[in-house]
Formats: C-alpha cells, structure tokens, sequence
C-alpha cells in the first residue's frame, strides 16, 4: 500500500496531481512507500494565511505558552515513536540505531526547547543586554530589545534527518512566535509528513502555524516578502542557487544555511594509547552511523605521523568487522543509504579520492552486502594520504557516506592548519590527556569551526559523540559549511525575532519591559 | 594642486596608472581635487600580508591592548580635525554642521570603542554565556566561546560618510583584532584617504593591519577567501551584485549589507502641538542635515488625518527659510549633494514620486540657490499624498536628497502598518507624550526597523537625532534595509569574530578562560 503525502497549507489538506508526482521508494527492496508533489500549490496564499492566522495566534501567546505547544507536541510524537521507527527503517533503509538518531534526537530537542521555553518571561519580547545612556545625566537612552518577526519561516530540510531536521528548526521557530512552513526532501519526506499529520490532527497549534509543502511548488520563493526567513539544510549547490534567488539576494530575506562540510578528527600530539582507541572507535561510529550519511560526520582523520600506521591498522581491524545490509536483516550493523543516487553519487566520490589517495580499506571488496544487488547500501571505504598538503582535493571533497581520509601532520600546529583547510567546518574533534593542550586547540579550532568537541579519557562515558548535534551547542560553520547558526541553547531564537535598539526618555523605556 | 590617491597595500605605497584613474570633483564648483585608481593592485597579495602580518600582530594583542590603537588613532585624527573639516566642504560640498557630523561622529565612535575595549578583558578571547551542562552530572559540558577571525575585512563604504563609515567599521574590527582593508566611494575617498595616510604615517598600527585601495581594483572579491568578511555600505543594487558574487553566494565569505530604507517620523495620535513642532524641526533637520543624504534620513512622514494640513503648513513655513548653496558662502545652511550624477538622480527620484504625489513644497521654485548653475546643490522638496495605501511608490522610493512625503494616517495601527509597508528600515521615530503609546508603538516597528527612536517633550535637550547612528544603538536593518548589524556596542564585535561551542570534560572547558 502506498499512501499519498498530501500537502497542508491554508489549514487545508491537498491533493497533488498525479501526472506531476514523485515516488519514495525503499532504498533496499526498491518498493514504492508513497508520492509526492506540489504542482497545485498557491504559496503566495500559503504564506499570507501562515503570517495572519499562524503569525497572530502565536505571538498573543508568551514564551512559556509557547514551550508548553512544543511539550504537547513532544508528547504527540512520542506516543507514535515505534511507528516512526518503522517508517525510518523503510524509506531511509536504517537500523534501528541510526532511526533512533533522527527521532529520538526530534524527541530530545523539541522538549529541550519545551524546557528552555517555560524559564522564560512570560512575555511577548525579550530585553537584550543593559540600558546604554546616550547622554550625561541618563534621561535618555538606548535599550535593545528582541521581537518575534512578523513574517513567515520556511525551513528546507535535508534528506538524512527526516525528523530531527525538522524539530530542530521548529522548535526555535514555534517558540519565538513563527509560523512555518516546511519543504522536506522528497527521498525521505514521508517521516517528516507523518510527523506534520499527527500533530496537526492532535490540534495542537494555533491555525496556519504549520504547514506542509512537498515535491518542489512553483513560487516557494518567489512568494516570500522581504521580512520572511528561510531555514536551509542541504548541500552547498543548493544553498548558492537559493542565495542566488531576487528574495534573497535583493530583497533582503534572512537566510540561514547549513552545508556541507570536511569535519575533521584530531589525535593530540601526546595522545595516549587511550585517546588513539578513543580515536578510532569515535572514527568508526561517525563513518557507520547513517552509513555517514551526516554533516558533521568525520571526513578527516589526522594524527601524529608517526602513529599513522598503528591508527590505519586498528581502523582496519574495526571496518572489517562491520555488517552491512539490509536492516531488517538480523546482525545487520549499518543499513543503506538513502537512495540509489545517492549511491552513485558516494561511488563517484571514492573515484575522485582515488586519484590522490590509497586506499586503506575497501569495504566493497572486503564486506559481503547482505541486500539485493541494486540496493542503495554501501560498505565503508578508509583513505590515507601521506603528504595531505599537496592534495587539496581531501579537504574539500565531502563524500557524503561511509568514507573519511587519514592524514598524517607533524606537529599540533600542522593539525590545526590543516584543519583550517577545510575552509569552515562544522564540527572537529580532538583526542587526548593535556586539557591545556585541548584548550589551545579549541580555541584555535574555534575560528573555523562551528563546535568542537574535546575527548579526554574521563569523558568515556560522558561524551555526546563527535557527530551528534547537541541542542546546548551552536550549530553551523563558517565559511563552507555556508556560515548559519542553529540550536545552541537560546541563542537559536535570534534568527526569528527581531533585534532593535529602542531609543527614549528613561520612563519611556521603564515601559518596554518584557511583560 | 590636486593630489593622486596612491593606494596602500602589502605596507606599500603604489601609484595609480594614470591612463585608467578617475577625477574626484568638487561638486559646488566643478573643479578637480584628486585622482584615485586601483588599476595595478595584486587583491591577492594585498589580502594574504593583510592575514599574515596585520592579522597575527593584532591578535598577539589583548582586547585592550588594540583599544589602546583606537585610542592612539582617536588622538592623531582629533589633531587634524581641521584639516578634514575643510575637505569634507571641498569634495563634499558640506556646510561646517555637515562635515561636522561625519568627521566628529567618526571621532566620537573610534573613542567609544578604545573605551569599551578598555573595559573588555586582558585576553585574546571573549567567554559567551554560561556553560551547560551535556550530562547528568556536569562533567560534559559547553561553553560558547567567541574568537577573532583569521580573515581579513574588506570595509567598502559609502560616499555619503567618507570618515564616520570608514570608522564605524575600523574600530570595531580592530579591536576584534582582524586586519583591514578599506575601499572607500571613488568620489569622496579624498577624506577616507588622508585619515588613512595620517594613521598610517602616525605608525600606530602593526603592518598589514590597515589597507587602502581605491578606485575598482581588479579581483577585489574575487581573491578572497571563504573564512574573509566583508562589510558593505551603499546602494541595495549593488548589495545585491555583491551577493552574487561567487566568494559571497557559494564559499560563504561572511557579508554585512547597510542599504537603503525608507525611514518614516510619526506624530503620535495623542501628540501635544509641542510633540508635532518637535517633529517638524525633526523633519526639517533630517531633510537638510547633509542634504538628506543619509541613509536613516527621514523619508516618511505620518501624522493623524486631521492634523496633515497643519503639518503641511509648519514644514512649508520652515522649508521655505532653508538657505542653500555654496558652503564658502556664509548664511548658507545646506551645501550640495556629493556630485552632479547624484543630481541627477534626485532629480529622477523627484519625477518618479511626482507621479503619484501632491509637491507640497518645492524648493526649485520656491528657493534661490547660491551657487554655479551647474553645481551639485538641489533644494528641498516635500511630497504629500493623501492616500498612502494606494500608493506603493512612496513606501518603495528612497530619493537620496532632501526630499521627504507626507501621509495622513487613521490610527496608530494604521502608522504602524504605513511603517512596515518600507519592508525593512533602518529607523523610525515616534512624537508624543504618552509613555505606554510610545513603548507600544516601539515594540511593535522593532520588527521592521534596526533602530526605534522615541521622542517626547523631556527629551528635547537630550535626544541624539533620529538620523545620527550612535555607536551604542544597533544601526542597519531587516530586508530592504540589508540585513546588517553594525555597531549596538559590542554587539558589532561579533561580525568580526567567530562564535564556536566548545565540548569537553568540565576540567578541559575551565582550561579556555579569557586569558
């Protein structure tokens, strides 16, 4: 049985035309799950009803009505959890594991934000930092205030997190006051609809606070006003041809994006034995888990050059041993990728790195494929270069899969310029005992990435995982990895409100309180 | 005597080729004052000693340290105030009130920043916001942390503020500790120049720290790199040919835009007939402060329905008084425009909005310009329209002169809506007595404007302007307005640092202090 992911806009469910429509099909048997499209879409309409009703309805609530809207949507979403898990496995061809990474991470972040959200104000607006006079005797003044925007948020997801992609957007959005609307990948996008359906039929939010658009509408962005935002995640070609839009390269629509990026794994200088097992095991689970298919997966794996052969051998070791296939297959460690071309485009990947660079172990000869042979999964494949300064292409390839590049460097100063080479990453990750040697390197990693993540042998137990974007933290990169902020605590409500400096008499600013 | 613009790269002086360099003008009488050209500049060069030698000297120093610079750089142009007051009259045309603003809001801003940066910790990095916890117990955690940029700035400024645009950027992203390179408009980059080469000579700064090209040089985006920034102040057209460049659009050069908005002044519904002659003299003042050519001038006027001819009448009444001409010519209280292509286009602008509005005054016929026929001086005009909902043009055209259009409003919501119709402004300001009308009606266009300013009748002897960026308010705005953020105190410091959440067992984080 195959279901239509019919869309939602103007508080309505629409059907799609079906001359127009895409199929989503199970990346492993091939089987067609559901179809999709949005040929008969009027956005215009779409975001004029989501600003009026979405927009007014939730801005006469107050922060902590707001998070209590995402609690209940939390609660929605959990009571359904197995049945996501069911969908992940069948259209993003995932082991239960990496399923559980998409939703239980949605989960995660929407009632963390239900959290942060209850310990704020009680209020329509948020007051931003002290009162600065602007004069001798303080009687006027400046006072920066934040405010939900009036416009429209459009979050465009990519095609890994189906689930989290979407909450993690959502909840900062939902909280500050804005409506969505919100454009899945078609690959994956039945995850995200049935999430969508469930909390709309719960009748949880206010109308035209959500709405749903998949296949590619015409207008998506030609329909936006200046004053609307848009949430991107996706690869860099993407972002440039939406940045390269009139709304947003003339007429001033805010745009965050999240692209690709070359992240980087580091073992200190003096790394113990421990921090190189730390190493290769957190090496092993980026490259595995979504069969790598992540943006803040490592793609580079630098270490001391002396100990390039014993890392290159213990990965080895650990890839050999990983079961691909099927992931309904019992034993079945790391399931498929999310499409057939997604397949073709990780096999011409490799081929680019192949011409600078050996490979340390090839999967596709070493690992049987327990699936058909047209699958969409793919075994791990380790490179290694030797002199990782002459080969550009290394650090800025992303093969978005199970594929990563080691690297040797001579000492912690060429780890830290090769990483830079990157050119803005989101996430890197450093091995070792020193904290003052961690810190040094995270304050100059710091300039280029997004997040760094220091593993010392005491946080065995403790640590959240290279890979895994924690809502606490800042997400995004600089530079290439297109130069967006997401999460971080509540630094992620900035994007959909408002900063303005409000400048008066001080009785008149003693009125512009939160309340 | 005129004198040639050298340009000054990689602690260089280079001559221009005289084949390929442009006349700065002086726009009341014609004559020529400089040549400036960038024909023969290597950007790459320029950009990698800027990154290397004025990069890794600011950021060997602390925050105060570099305030120190601003404070040493605050000193060496005070003493040559003189001298940039007569040539902001020569190649601007401005009356000594005019160059004052810009030449003194430059001073005034470099000395609130070496202020601030005194203030700011001894170190090389500044800690963002409290830890949070990753774990149950504290022991993974998060902190934000902000670092400088390794990139170079590239300050591409206006005509309009040839030293306060050059300053409002410089001192913040000096005392951010990133190097950069100034491009001022070819035809008032005569000031910007000889502040350059006073700091420059002076020998305040490390090498590399402080560039100047001008003219157009070859590859000035194009070499770049993805971790530069840029920060832009100028037409939104070319904002949006600079956004399509590919360092911008797809390597994720970090872009701040400062564009046109079409600022409004509303007359509270409550407003006392001192309230309505505050705004007058408001209006008069931004209509003639730099012949309307700034960016937060007043371009909108909003008052009550019943009030719109006594409005009228006041502004008529002032306007008719203005006198305009040669800045040489004492009596004479508004100069020229920056040159007689920017006639030319106010002129355009003057067409366009006849289109559709009533001149309520026109100072072409109704005012005697002393000065050379073809000089740069035009008069200025004030528009009115009864029906501003039917009138999209007024709310869409920012004439970059002394020209502003009056509307009648039905109510405060009405204004309020008038107000948003600008899509993104930098400024609006509010006249009445009222205390809670004035703190609502500021929440409400803080979401369409960068920065609310709220005049009462207490606040007659303190007010700071509606026009005038002050360096302790936010200055740019949403959509229309670009987007940017400059200035707000040390808000502006984090354009040029990179903000990054460090990971890490609670004894590794409390390891990467300020120091």
């Amino acid at each position: 049985m195959t279901i239509e992911l019919l869309n939602h806009t103007e508080s309505t469910w629409h059907p799609t035309s079906a001359g127009t429509r895409q199929a989503l099909l199970d990346p492993v048997l091939g089987t067609t799950l559901a179809w999709a499209g949005a040929d008969q879409i009027d956005m215009a309409g779409c975001y004029r009803w989501a600003r009026t009703h979405g927009g007014g309805a939730l801005r006469s609530m107050t922060y902590p009505q707001r998070a209590d809207l995402l609690d209940q949507i939390h609660q929605t979403l959990q009571s359904r959890r197995d049945h996501y898990l069911d969908i992940s496995l069948r259209n993003s061809g995932t082991v239960e594991r990496d399923s559980s990474i998409d939703v239980d991470g949605a989960l995660y972040t929407l009632s963390y934000y239900a959290k942060l959200g209850r310990a704020l104000p009680d209020a329509h607006r948020l007051i931003d930092g002290d009162r600065a006079s602007l004069c001798r005797d303080g009687s006027f003044a400046s006072q920066h205030i934040l405010v939900p925007s009036h416009g429209v948020a459009l979050l465009i997801n990519a095609f890994n997190f189906p689930a989290w992609g979407l909450w993690e957007k959502a909840a900062p959005a939902l909280l500050s006051g804005v409506p969505i609307v919100v454009k899945p990948a078609t690959a994956t996008a039945w995850l995200t609809w049935e999430m969508v359906r469930d909390v709309l039929e719960a009748g949880i939010l206010p109308d035209g606070a959500l709405s749903i658009v998949c296949g590619r509408p015409a207008g998506l962005l030609d329909a936006l006003d200046p004053l609307d935002m848009v949430s991107f995640t996706g690869s860099a070609d993407t972002a440039a041809e939406l940045r390269g839009h009139p709304r947003i390269l003339r007429d001033g629509v805010r745009f965050n994006a999240e692209t690709d990026s070359i992240n980087s794994a580091i073992l200190g200088p003096d790394g113990s034995l421990q921090a190189e097992e730390q190493l290769v095991r957190e090496v092993e689970r980026e490259l595995t888990s979504k069969s790598g298919q992540k943006c803040t997966a490592i793609r580079r794996i630098m270490v001391p050059a002396k100990r390039y052969d014993d890392v290159a051998q213990a990965l080895e070791a650990r890839l050999a041993k990983v079961t691909v296939g099927d992931p309904r297959t019992p034993g079945i460690r790391m399931g498929s990728l999310v499409s057939r071309s997604q397949r073709a485009a990780v096999d011409t990947g490799i081929d680019t790195l192949s011409g600078s660079c050996d490979r340390l172990f090839d999967g596709r000869n070493r690992i049987t494929v327990q699936a058909p042979e047209d699958s969409a999964c793919v075994p791990p494949t380790l490179f290694g270069t030797q002199d990782p300064d002459r080969h550009p292409l290394v650090h800025q390839t992303e093969v978005f899969g199970p594929v990563a590049t080691l690297m040797p460097y001579r000492d912690m100063a060429h780890a830290l310029d090769l990483a830079r080479r990157g050119m803005g990453s989101l996430v890197a990750s450093v091995y070792g005992e020193d904290p003052s040697t961690l810190a040094h390197a995270a304050a100059h990693l710091a300039e280029s990435h997004g997040r760094v993540h220091l593993i010392s042998p005491d946080t065995a137990k403790t640590q959240t995982g290279h890979g895994n974007a924690m809502p606490q933290s800042n997400h995004g990169g600089p530079g290439r990895a297109g130069g967006g902020q997401e999460l971080g605590g509540l630094r992620a409500l900035n994007f959909y409100h408002r900063q303005a400096a409000i400048q008066g008499a001080a009785g008149v600013l003693g009125q512009i309180t939160p309340a």
